[in-house]
């Protein structure tokens, strides 16, 4: 047994057993990326890693598998999935995530080819078949609820752990009392009803935590410029599967080794001299959607906008964010011993799923000095 | 200068005047009033008093002097009306708050007789007019919103306070960045654009430390139980404005030292033998408006109901709760320089607003061993 | 199981027979005690109750049994000690201490007589002799030593509770370290060398309280006046056996309902009139030996100094603490699995232990109005 | 006037000015170099840095400033100062230190070349002399005490933000406290009386965090490595001031970059496959002063233990800290309005100034499988 401090949940204690899954380098490699990617430029705490939340994910299951009475073969199944849910994120996280996707057509939660190797070889000491572990990681069976459902550790942990590095008051959950409240009902993950106001928490939090912290428009300039930037890498040669074994460092160190258009990204953010806003429009001054449809043709639409400015491509960049949903609306609570999704019995939740779209905000994103110019071109294209 | 430590803002600084002020015998009897009554039943640790929340609120307002520029002469007039606002308040704050209403015709705010003798004479030293005072806290004049408004010093200091001494998670609210986001405008107080989360959050916290803390069901309880020994104790003689004067010891003392039910009452509330549920119900389970006309005559039909159900007066308690409000939904925000109310701005604190209403319960309360008859009894006056 | 919120551990779990104890008249009388007596006058916050440090206690102790894996029989046993404690306490904790200790020949962890009644049925239920329950409060038996020792979960409770609601900085302990390092070795508590640094922060922490907290001058003012108020009370007819079972309302009633010196100095209590100090002295500034013998006839003192300054009794509070002793540097360490005492290892603690008796002081009490007159008169029977 | 979030103070607010020098490159850079070197492989939570760290001593030089009540033409060159002040450290703060002296000749408080370009650009908009900054930096002039002296804004700021990223609960400092309590007197920095607590909790906590963190055993033997790969890459050709101006991923990039021992120690780094003590001795156990001599030959003491352990050169490494020393022993406080040194009036301080010899340790530091013998060979070297 060893144990490891963290400032979030105090001591986090491994067994053999973890210790020999985070000695991996895949586990390892979490430690050099960033958990809120670009978030450090707007909030300078917001440093913290992929590798202490996968540890923060454990301790919260561990509450979870005692409260839950879980059997001990089942528990190393689950232990082992909460510390390598993440080990499918690209360098920076959610920032090289869209194309990541694009060009693997993988998602970070589809992880089966990477539990081989040292990761197949520490499982197998446990006599655990590594695709049940890829399978916990996509929620698809029951105990994969408690990494990745509505209402996980995954996400208690992330909540919390954003919070107290960005110094942001919102991220407060009673997790303690949700965890206590949860059970099993016919295969599904459950809240007692003493555990409404925990859950309700959650949702506020996340709710409050959106716009303040992950939709933070500085953040998602950021993150438009590198996901940009790492794209103009692929196209000239890099291998996408080789960027997504990359750390953040190296991902920088490739950027500013090369010429051209992802050396000036790379310069511009070691500077922090970032594009800035040509527009920014919230869904009632679009037709959504419409808009939402322009996210499969973003790159042409940019050219034409570029084009029509007289800049170059690759700075005027559209940023369309999905669709925003709040999937723990559809978590499920007891209520006198019936099942019901939260969003029926909380007319709270309800308004927070609603009023969640009224922080979804398009953005055109240009060099400081051809805003006025962008912002012209930029609403024939998108203003209603 | 004297600088006093406070757990909840870490060093509040008084000057002479405050100084002045806090050695009058009205402001020393805050020190022995509970702020939340008998909330300590459910949180052992909510023993916190009147006094430090007062000291909390003047540290709040010097805070909102600073941001809005405040003249010299009118601040030390705010000043003291934040030190004085709750010397109004009886024993056990909100417990005995409907009582003396019915019985002094007035409301804790209305202050204007108590600001006389030492503090009139601290008052003089800075040609202080008292009436100025008694208007700043009934809300009356523009600085008056500091004080006692939608969204004021008071209850930014209250939610923080009673969620450290609770220990419930939900108090956090932004209030240092709410308060640097105000500023007036034609002698409105209003919040600026930056400001919305901030004032958002404040409805949060005060949506769910309603039914955590505010109306828990023991608390609840126990605060009728002393209402009605109260109303016993001035029935029998007691002065109204004698009570209004007493600390809580004070009130518990006279409770034992008398015969019959107000002692019994007293010796319940000693042993936490406290009277149990014998029916509660959300508003959807009564007709709403007929309900709410009883509360001008709950001893006539708590009398039919103990007498129905064959016990003596005062062991059948009916708690009927005023309509649930958020007044911070009318509070005024900048959106584009324009000025608008929050809940025009924000879905969330219209849903709020809303759902607030869910939390309303009425109860019936009577000992643990009559429960079955009095629900009974009750249900035939009650349920639609 | 019953949880109930506490602001410093979070939750603590109650079973059935922990519910049972606390349902009884000496543990709820412990809600009505403060847990540092009169340092509300010094730190407003302080309101904290014997209570919820019984709770904190028993949850420390339920972390420490685990560690320790103590056998289910025994558990129960440490765990009513720990709820039990301190139903020995009179009103105001310590500020009584003294005089109940002088009047009654017994001290606060001597409290045999006190379990009978409910408290013995309660633990007849679990088959558990009572004065096995007096054995472990005062410390008695190897198991005896997780309540009352060097470093017993009574004090780390209380240090972490303390600086909570004072808000001072100090009392910060890592007690969840120093509990998972604790062994027993031949039926002594030990430490494990990995705790040195936890075991040294708690002593350091204490140390560090002393003059800030538990030995502020204002807080021994206050409570030399209630301990002279509360003899003049015996030596008129309080019966001591009484005083002990009351709460601090009740004395605080009592000493309002009197006449003469007990009213005078109640009222001076309410609104903060306390005495002043006439004369503060360090060890250096005293014939040490001398003046630690004058703790048995400080009465007779008092009275010659109050005669010789024209004052009547009662007005000249002499306070001469006790040797100041940090009994933790006795508690054992295993250094190379060898038993060693703290002390002999830690130059920091041994440095502490000595450094303690710096903060020793000597005071003497009068009305502010009488000041120097009375420091003239003790200057002669006090400074060397 | 710009507000950042930082998760330990709360805002910080920026002017105009401040934001100009952030702006900088220098500033910037500081966003990419950690603040504790390799202490995340100790504390996974440690990954906060310069930057945040910058702007956190400015915040608490604007409280001394304010408390000071300095004039407004000094305030700026101060405030520059607080912000500048760690732009002479290289890759990893401490980590490449000792070799950036070595190669360079400079101290990293040395930073009067590096106050050029931008910065002097910035500081020429407010009539700022470059040179009066570098003197700040150094703590030459009197106000070079708020940055560079025993009590300095510096400390009290990384002791905060290192326990609030660590986790360890010893870095509470009443440093709000403290503040308050400081003046100027004859142009030292001095602590009135009633800081003295305050000074001390400063004092404690450095005692603390040394063997916890700063001297942690694991960094240091990360510091080692990565101190012996640099130096080879400086011997092969990489200039010291280049050096000096890369970040951490720089710094690792080019090791990864390499062949041979430092892409070596770089790949062991990654995998958290770090060197392991073979030999860890106490002051005690070996002839300390003819020891601390070797730390100007440890190059050659370590080929020639290497090289009797049969083993390449840089997988033997001698690890030598300095003589400790606790130079805030020698701040100054105010008794009595005589000016004293704290460890004249605190015995306290002076057991802290002696036991930190306790904390000294040196290593001898080798890959796991090569310990036995690489023990044998040092123990001949270092053991008395």
């Amino acid at each position: 047994m060893k144990v490891v401090k963290d400032p979030v949940h105090g001591y986090i204690l491994l067994d053999k057993f973890a210790l020999g899954l985070i000695d991996t380098p895949e586990v390892q490699r979490l430690r050099r990326i960033r958990q809120l990617g670009l978030s450090n430029f707007v909030y300078p705490g917001a440093n913290h890693t992929r590798f202490e939340h996968s540890l923060g994910t454990l301790h919260l299951v561990d509450m979870l598998l005692n409260t839950l009475s879980i059997d001990d073969e089942e528990r190393d199944e689950v232990r082992a999935a909460a510390l390598l849910h993440d080990i499918g994120h690209g360098p920076f996280s959610h920032s090289t995530e869209g194309i990541l996707e694009r060009y693997t057509g993988k998602n970070h939660d589809d992880v089966g080819d990477l539990i081989i190797g040292e990761i197949a070889d520490v499982l197998e000491t446990q006599s655990i078949d590594p695709s049940h572990i890829s399978k916990l990681i996509l929620g698809e069976t029951p105990l994969g609820q408690l990494i990745n459902s509505e209402l996980d550790a995954d996400r208690m942990d992330y909540l919390v752990r954003d919070a107290y590095y960005t110094g942001v008051a919102y991220g407060v959950i009673d997790y303690v009392r949700l965890i206590y409240e949860m059970e099993f009902r016919e295969e599904l993950l459950v809240v007692r009803e003493g555990g409404l106001q925990a859950a309700e928490s959650l949702l506020i939090s996340r709710f409050l935590m959106h716009p303040t912290v992950y939709f933070h428009h500085v953040s998602r300039i950021g993150e438009a410029m590198l996901s940009h930037a790492t794209e103009a890498l692929i196209e000239t040669g890099l291998d996408p599967n080789v960027l997504k074994r990359m750390d953040d460092s190296e991902l920088m160190a490739t950027l500013r080794s090369t010429k051209g258009y992802p050396r000036d990204i790379a310069e511009r953010m070691d500077r922090r001299r970032l594009f800035k806003r040509a527009i920014y429009l919230g869904k009632d001054s679009v037709d959504i959607e419409r808009v939402l449809e322009f996210q499969n043709q973003y790159k042409k639409i940019e050219s034409e906008m570029a084009r029509e400015a007289g800049l170059p491509g690759g700075y005027v960049l559209l940023d369309i964010p999905k669709r925003l949903e709040i999937a723990e609306g559809r978590s499920r609570i007891l209520i006198k011993d019936e099942m019901k999704h939260l969003d029926e019995v909380s007319q709270l939740v309800r308004a927070l799923v609603d009023a969640q779209w009224d922080n979804w905000k398009l953005g055109v994103y240009t060099p400081e000095e051809h805003r006025a110019k962008v912002e012209k071109v930029a609403r024939n294209y998108l203003v209603k």
